[in-house]
């Protein structure tokens, strides 16, 4: 057993020679890192005799984000793995397979996804992916309903909490997504000629109020175990397969925070696309199926939970009491709606930009698909706590 | 180092004998086994020479509850020593000092508090306690704030989530408070001439929506760190000193649970008082002088908490938003009364009854205290997420 050190691609192969039942014997390996070196190592290793590959995803003890590093706990790697090895269990086909854990090197040993894509390239492509609101609602209904207390034992959910305890994980997301957008930070990231719209940001009272109240369902509702970072670079996907990978950042909190992170990247990817690569009707076209994509997501989810919770239910009176399913819903809904909007708004004024937006070249254009991504977060968070049905998610978007 | 087992009298001498100076050198000790024997062993240990004393508390691998016994965790051994000695630096003065934790031994050694009684009894007895309110307000407000994502610092506090998860303990409270007095079950002891009133509870909707829903908060609710089981006989009082104790049941979950329990407990305690010991004048006045403690309980804690938070706020976006502070102190005046409510209906028809009332011996009198404290529960329940003012509970009492 070695002590941890960061992996040389021979020492990967090596690794990979000795996972059980992978490659033949008579296999001639090849290695590439190909990780962006930023929080992780990400081997690829391929077998030029069968032609079968797998990742090898070791952590790194930091983090590097836009030139800065800090230390970042390898518990994560440990996270990560659990995570990807019970989402498989419950949502069968929608991840990678794990074939090995290496606490000691922090190395999860994985399914090659080599011929998907990341999602977030393939929607800047302008590809369409009329399967995604099936997969992702199947992911989020399993995923979120049996690690609840709907639908697990209420006792090993408490040990599943303080298994998943990830302070320095969700640190990040405090700060760069529940802090530093609403006021001065270092961490931002905001464009001169937006300046007029982060600023009115920093001095919306009411908007500023809804984000203390879903940064404190953030800290302290743990409702289900999370993804906690899905995002549509979070998703390798091609036309008939799904599968959402880097659960880094899961976490015991509220349902909603992983649906409205699925919802406000199709809808940065919307804001972007208003502006870019296709004619006036296919963009249109292309937008009005985003738009769909999250009503179809949302309504799917709704009915698998609903059907999970009426056939798994564990908790009597949650089954029982007349109105509470209607009640759940809502809330999970209105959490989302709100969570979406703050995950919309860090992704323009924030650390971490995406590429839907900062792609487009033409700085005016640029500008204005951020100020549309700006206003629908704003009115998304604003109005969370009033909103009753998916539909006025799309109301809001289409007058802004 | 001794293996777990049950001590004996002589063997917590020998124990109390090596406790680094407490007992004089000459001292004679003598050793008294004064606990119930259901849950705990408490042994009191006095030394004729000095005066000096000390109690020792070891957990049974078990618990008793009228006459069945099951399996229980040593572990709440740990989790009460730790609890105490945390209340002991958050609210000096209001619990007993630890002098020493085993965790072999699932050992707690602490202050002697014989001269004080337990508040349940106090009560019973018609005593009052001027000072109450103020010092429970003070422990209710430092435990709460500075254990909150609002009063230290956020990663720290999902370790303490982490330290305190308490699953067996847990589910206890799920099952008596917020499942069993809400239908058929052989765990509620219900008196038989009330069993229509028991009945009405079972067929409630709107009840079991909002029980449904204070259950959720149970579970999910990551606020702060709970005692847990914060009723008057976790209480030891005199007229000058009020000492908090038995934190067992402590884990991460939503204040009002606790602030509602002492509110519960002296509205069952007014439910007895009215048909109880004193003449007619005296009796109502002691009666308005519990009515005064509630209402001066919740405004001492929203005024200490609320000036802690001006003080030692860690939470940027929490100190900051403006409505947050006002948002906040609702939602835990509305958890403390639904939370009230529910404590106060497990207390007449579930497993675990209250002296306060079981020991009127004139059975019309008795149940007829019974039907208040279920009234005045439903309806603090009921209504509990409308309520804006601890005025409308005094309301509510008034009126049954």
């Amino acid at each position: 057993m070695s002590t941890y050190h960061p992996l040389t691609e021979q020492e990967a192969i090596n690794i990979a020679r000795n996972i059980e039942q992978f490659f033949p014997a008579d296999a001639s390996l090849s290695c590439k890192e190909i990780g962006d070196g930023n929080l992780n190592l990400v081997f690829h290793i391929t077998d030029s005799v069968s032609g079968k590959s797998l990742i090898m995803k070791q952590a790194l003890p930091y983090a590097k984000v836009v030139g800065e590093s800090w230390p970042l706990t390898l518990d994560r790697a440990r996270i990560e793995s659990e995570k990807l090895m019970l989402e498989g269990k419950l949502a069968p086909g929608l991840v990678p397979q794990v074939y090995q854990y290496d606490p000691v090197l922090s190395l999860t040993v994985m399914e090659d996804l080599s011929d998907h894509v990341i999602m977030r390239r393939g929607l800047i492509e302008g590809n369409e992916y009329p399967l995604f609101a099936g997969h992702i609602s199947t992911f989020l209904a399993n995923t979120l309903f049996f690690t609840s207390d709907l639908g697990m034992n209420q006792q090993e959910k408490k040990l599943q909490v303080k298994n998943f305890i990830n302070p320095e994980l969700c640190k990040i997301t405090e700060d760069l997504i529940f802090d530093d957008p609403y006021t001065v930070s270092d961490n931002n990231n905001i464009e001169a000629a937006i300046e007029d719209a982060a600023a009115a940001l920093r001095s919306n009272d009411a908007l500023h109020l809804e984000v203390a109240i879903l940064r404190e369902k953030f800290l302290t509702k743990a409702e289900a175990l999370l993804h906690g970072d899905l995002h549509t670079g979070s998703i390798f996907i091609k036309k008939d397969s799904t599968k959402v990978i880097d659960p880094e950042f899961a976490f015991y909190g509220p349902m909603g925070f992983d649906i409205g992170a699925i919802i406000a990247n199709l809808l940065l990817n919307y804001a972007g696309q208003a502006f870019w690569t296709k004619d006036d009707a296919d963009r249109e076209a292309f937008r009005n199926e985003l738009l769909n994509t999250i009503v179809s997501i949302w309504e799917q989810f709704h009915d698998k939970f609903l059907a999970l919770w009426e056939a798994h239910g564990v908790d009597r009176l949650a089954n029982e009491a007349k109105g509470y399913k209607e009640y759940y819903m809502k809330h999970v809904l209105q959490d989302t709606i709100g969570f979406a909007g703050a995950k919309m708004i860090r992704r323009i004024v924030g650390l971490a930009h995406v590429a839907d937006i900062d792609r487009i070249e033409d700085a005016a254009i640029r500008n204005a698909a951020q100020r549309q991504a700006l206003n629908i977060g704003t009115e998304l968070i604003v109005r969370n706590r009033s909103i009753q049905s998916i539909y006025e998610l799309i109301d809001i978007v289409k007058s802004n």
